[in-house]
């Protein structure tokens, strides 16, 4: 039977996502929890990594078992054997054919810069912070030119291992909140480091050390060395991932009935 | 001369606000700081002290000093010096009459619980879970019972060190964004524990244990007995401080120039 699992986790104190040598990782605190509830090795595989630092406020995850728990008790199970700094939200059958990476429709991310004089203090692990002021009117103009299918090798990490560099965005926007500048891009996919690369590039934007414009010529570049500097882990967040409906995924946590 | 300080802290790495025998405290921490800057040893006066765990938007301080420094540059060489978990947001001379804790009109505390069937991992530190369904309708109903000025002893710590048991709440409410449940109050002063006290007493009206008017009896019973338990302090937070508007105190952090 495949299972489905909404995540949430705080990427502080994580190696990121993916096991590897460095402990702890999300991926592997996931693996020894629900082995312990299922009473077998278990092998999970997630909608999109996330780096070191990096958040999630809804990650998919799924996993294959024969044991047989029905949603609650895989839930509370796996919870209070895992590291605080990750939560179970729910856990679902899914048909074999359901591929928490390969079925997902669109992944969405947010970059939250904390744009004042002084540094913050309080949530300064989700938070990278720009001291001089940035202009979010011109960070979204520069940010439209994004939208669509494009080649994004000016984003791309050189690290990436994805075959191909063309993905489609399909949302994108820059706002203010206060002192938060909230960078918001949804796409079908994402090549490695492409939001903080973004991100850097937009602040440039931002600063006023270039125009909107300047984005598209960037981008059209497909020259990495063209764009900003990667932007900082801790304001990244994997906000959320798409799953065509016949999968009936939960929307939100709901409360205990 | 005198100098007050807007300072914003996440309690979570420590011992509370006031220096004591265990390490870190928040009041420790900001007099090396500024001692570091001001060449002398400093004292530091703060509005209200927080408890362990507890973080404060604005919190505000005063001390006392014969070193001439701008205040861009007492913000700038403070937070260089400070702990990361502690900002300096503004620095401001004062008339030697002002008093960060005596010169204070009214305090505001939040206090914020995360109500969903699984716990929080995402600023758990901020947030008190419970998993219980909670009526916030009934819980706002409740609170108005509170308003104006009362003997708060039903809601107070045994070991709290006020003369009197005699506040003013000026504002209170309980509102829900999505899984969050915020109770806001806003008082002339606060005793000890009165926040967690009572939230904790709401929370038993949130579950339906108890009627919103059973919170108007315990108040007049002035039993600390009568009161629900004393709610976690993670979701305390210390939100600000009104003070005369002569003193002119800055309201934001406002940008860097």
């Amino acid at each position: 039977m495949r299972l489905a699992c909404g995540v949430e986790y705080d990427g502080e104190p994580f190696f990121g996502f993916q096991r590897q040598k460095q402990t702890p990782t999300v991926q592997q605190c996931l693996e020894e929890a629900i082995g312990s509830v299922a009473n077998h090795a278990v092998g999970v595989t997630c909608c999109g990594r996330t780096d070191t630092g990096v958040s999630a406020d809804l990650q998919v995850i799924h996993f294959d078992t024969e044991a047989v728990r029905n949603p609650r008790q895989w839930t509370l199970g796996i919870n209070s054997a895992l590291h605080k700094a990750i939560s179970i939200l729910w856990v679902k059958p899914v048909p074999d054919e359901f591929h928490a990476r390969f079925s997902a429709s669109a992944r969405r991310y947010q970059y939250r810069i904390c744009n004042r004089s002084v540094r913050p203090a309080i949530n300064r692990h989700y938070l990278t912070w720009v001291l001089k002021p940035l202009d979010d009117v011109r960070m979204n103009q520069a940010i439209q030119y994004l939208l669509g299918e494009h080649d994004f090798s000016a984003f791309r990490s050189s690290q990436c291992q994805s075959k191909q560099p063309v993905r489609t965005i399909k949302h994108a926007s820059v706002s203010r909140r206060d002192e938060q500048i909230l960078i918001d891009i949804t796409a079908n996919g994402f090549l490695h480091h492409m939001v903080r690369n973004i991100a850097g590039t937009l602040i440039r934007v931002g600063k006023g050390e270039q125009s909107p414009q300047w984005v598209e010529q960037v981008l059209q570049s497909k020259d990495r060395r063209q764009a900003g500097i990667t932007a900082a882990p801790n304001g990244l967040r994997f906000v959320g991932v798409d799953y065509p409906n016949h999968f009936n995924l939960p929307t939100s946590v709901g409360h205990a009935s």
